[in-house]
């Protein structure tokens, strides 16, 4: 894939994105005359994120556009031998001029996957030079972008399936690059759409937002619209003076609430019109700029109602502030009067949406039962991922030596199997067959002293080949597809290592085989 | 600018880059007739980041970029009006593409300086629909840079002026430009360099590093170099073969430590000579792979002897496990008795670099006084501020309708004066005059309920015009320029303040006009 193909340019990582000990290592392998040494790296975790028991594999996508588009320029050659001692050989430079990544082998948990401790998410094999160089950029790649993922499958467990959670972290994200991240992944994790625009663009992460305090405050009231009149959302029909024809629902809603007409803020309601009249089909109002009862509820209906009489929807109302559980319940019991005071049932199910440093603890408080919020904003708590900043992936050289590449095979064991139906993770040797469904095994789980039996229901091999010798073996799903994948992979674990404190652990076990071996390299001081 | 002549290209950030709301309030501005409307924002935190009482202000540089290379390409508008209704007025679309930032206005305070609750660390106004559209990446691009620049600073303040800090946390790093901001930024608030090699290409930061332990484990020892030979450094006389001449030098080295001759790691030794090969007039020993005191010394000394006699001077080992202090005392006596041994004096201070995971408190311990660390690599908890992952800062409108523009004035009391000589910031009304050197002037510090008097000794304005109607005023300074102030502005700050823990609070007052506008304001329910 040539760079001018790839639509977000050279805007992620590039080949100098990496460590300079990768390059000092390069040329002492090269020197050393075993740059084509072939050589096969695991990139894991060693504990999961967040005190849980699973995390979420991502970031292949990135890994993949990497590598393929992996190539040193002249600038980054010439910066290179700046960094690098004056009398290096220049057949050094000309080696690295003629990199590229189609040595490149590449095995990986398809994104969404679940991970567990050791088990790796990439298996990178290929010349010992150019793997090693990719170290820096594929844990960069990768170990954000699993952490967010599974930050965001985390709050969506919490969350519960129905509502609509919105990613608005860029601001708070740690450098442009960290919120475009941030957006793609917490889309996979499980979240429906993100603030950021980029992530749009350039991920087709589904977008959304409306209008934020500083639009309402800019508005005094004393604006004049240059053009106030509003057609019908029919088409057919006369225009109507939008900002007079809220004036006139204004008396009525506060006859209803038992309000002055004085009180609702007159420039948030022009500011309330003027998103109307730009958003006829979308319009939301955000209520708490003043006084949510008194102002910012108010405004809403009587522009709720104004559109309604010409066939428009409102779409939502926004908190930002306050006990936003108690307001929606608030807000909910106004619009179910209003609706049936003014005839209009939409209006009882405008959704709500609420937004202000929403971390996993209130997200569990707005997601009770009986909650009447219906859209979840959150930023710094999922972008950011406060609890643990990083995912702290290592990127090691496989034991290629002594054949302990370690293949793992996902092996679902059949109800009523001994000692519980509970899946678990299992490392086999290269050279070994998979276990079959149905056929019972022994195996060893890590750190047991004793080995046990599982007859597995179902047997799937966790990693895919990807990349083979620089050639992608079949499409990479879309990041929807791979948003799916990772809702199926959390439904099938059991509730006990579902649970986000305290979970039950995943289990991961050694074949028969291998655990032989491990022991005869043990014995021998070998490990 | 234009982009072509930017040499990061689109790395960073872009137009679209922001929240969509900040283009549906464009739409709603622009249809109220208001995208021309002048106003101004200002950028400013609520609280001190890590429980400290100053940050340092960040991310200028990467504003200004921003703001000079701001279009929207076709694109981006394509995108935009897939993401708007399909009804939207083709006009708007129109008056995007024409935007750019020749009406926009930047005050701000200079990279490096230190930066309090509230003072702006940015003012932008010009064309409201503009200004408005740029929350999003200037929050971005200032908040991490200023957390990443203030957590380094704390970290410099903890390790002292003498220690060489080494930023290597972009593996760890929330996304590939998270990193790269990092690198930048914690250069900025005082490490020395980082391993981040784009950092260096695009950002001049200086970047170090030499090998990983996949280096060494790599090697066997029974690998044959294509080389082994060696010139002297001097270019004069023959060439050596270094492994032979190491292998000779580790028989004296392990008789004087003594060990036997079969004790350090063959496969480590060959690593180390493979690297001294490629940087004879730069060979680090990694001495922690296998055993610091039983191999990885013995094979550095090795090396490093035999370098030696030809005319080489090793420049240093690294440790990344165990007791990093303790191990450093001990190394540090052994090069000691080996300088002696071997008649080589340079020897015994050889610099000793330490990483793994280290954070501030680690930090304070190994820069205790009498430690023998040199050099300190942090990762982790520089790049992603686990204590406070992102700066929380705001961009709100500035109140140019009530005159309240505060123009802060840095205002440093003179020695002597009541109550005490510590600096304040004082906020000042746009049109009052600046307070003179040596005349007494009466302030309100926030918060208090009496006035005070202050004689300041020195007077500075603390924000800039950086650019004027989209115009660059003054060329930035550069990235070492801007450290170097930082370096300054933390030196000028009194003890009390720049305490990491349970600091005093840094003084912030207003103007008495200011005060008593403050007052009407207030009494009038406006405030």
């Amino acid at each position: 894939m040539a760079e001018e193909q790839d639509p977000e340019g050279r805007a992620a990582a590039r080949p100098l994105l990496t460590d300079l000990y990768q390059a000092t290592m390069a040329l002492g392998y090269w020197r050393a005359g075993r740059a084509q040494d072939q050589a096969e790296f695991e990139l894991f975790f060693r504990q999961c994120p967040f005190g849980g028991a699973f995390a979420l594999a991502a970031g292949l996508r990135d890994c993949v556009r990497f590598l393929r588009a992996f190539r040193l320029r002249d600038a980054d050659l010439q910066f290179l031998a700046s960094a690098l001692p004056p009398d290096t050989d220049p057949a050094f430079f000309e080696h690295l001029r003629a990199l590229d990544c189609s040595g490149v082998t590449v095995r990986a948990l398809p994104e969404g996957s679940l991970a567990f401790p050791g088990v790796p998410l990439l298996q990178v094999s290929g010349p010992l030079l150019v793997v090693q160089l990719l170290e820096t950029p594929l844990l960069c790649l990768v170990s954000y972008a699993s952490l967010i993922a599974t930050n965001a499958a985390r709050l969506r467990l919490i969350a519960g399936p129905d509502k609509r959670l919105l990613e608005m972290g860029l601001r708070r994200a740690q450098g442009p690059d960290g919120g475009l991240t941030a957006s793609t992944y917490s889309y996979l994790g499980g979240f429906d759409a993100s603030s950021n625009v980029l992530a749009g663009q350039l991920r087709g992460v589904p977008v959304a937002g409306t209008l934020a305090h500083s639009f309402v405050t800019s508005f005094s009231g004393s604006e004049v619209p240059p053009d106030p009149m509003l057609a019908p959302a029919a088409g057919q029909g006369s225009q109507v003076d939008l900002a007079a024809s809220v004036e006139t629902w204004l008396e009525r809603v506060c006859g209803h609430l038992g309000l002055g007409v004085q009180e609702p803020h007159r420039g948030e309601r022009a500011a309330f019109v003027a998103y109307a009249l730009a958003f006829p089909r979308a319009f939301q109002g955000l209520l708490d700029t003043y006084s949510v009862r008194r102002s910012g509820l108010p405004n809403f209906l009587a522009v709720a109602l104004a559109l309604q009489e010409l066939g428009y929807q409102a779409v939502g109302v926004r908190l930002d502030s306050g006990d936003l559980l108690q307001q929606a319940r608030e807000i909910r019991g106004v619009f179910r009067t209003a609706a049936a005071q003014f005839g209009v049932p939409w209006l009882q199910s405008v959704p709500i949406a609420v937004s202000n440093n929403i971390d996993e603890e209130e997200l569990a408080r707005l997601a009770q039962k009986g909650s009447e919020v219906n859209v979840i904003g959150i930023g710094t708590s999922v972008v950011t991922c406060p609890r643990q900043p990083s995912l702290g992936c290592v990127y090691k050289v496989g034991r290629s030596k002594v054949q302990l590449a370690q293949h793992p095979q996902g092996c679902l064991p059949a109800p009523g199997s001994v000692p519980s139906p509970r899946p678990l993770t299992l490392f086999l040797l290269a050279e070994e067959p998979p276990p079959q469904a149905g056929r019972e095994l022994r195996v060893w789980p890590r750190g047991a002293r004793e080995s046990r039996t599982v007859r597995p229901a179902h047997v799937e091999p966790l990693l895919r080949l990807w990349v083979q010798q620089g050639q992608l073996c079949e499409p990479l799903p879309s990041l929807a597809e791979s948003r799916a994948f990772a809702q199926q992979s959390l439904h099938r674990l059991s509730p006990a290592h579902r649970r986000l404190e305290q979970p039950a652990l995943y289990q991961v076990a050694l074949s028969e085989k291998l655990q032989a071996l491990v022991d005869r390299l043990s014995a021998r001081g070998a490990l």
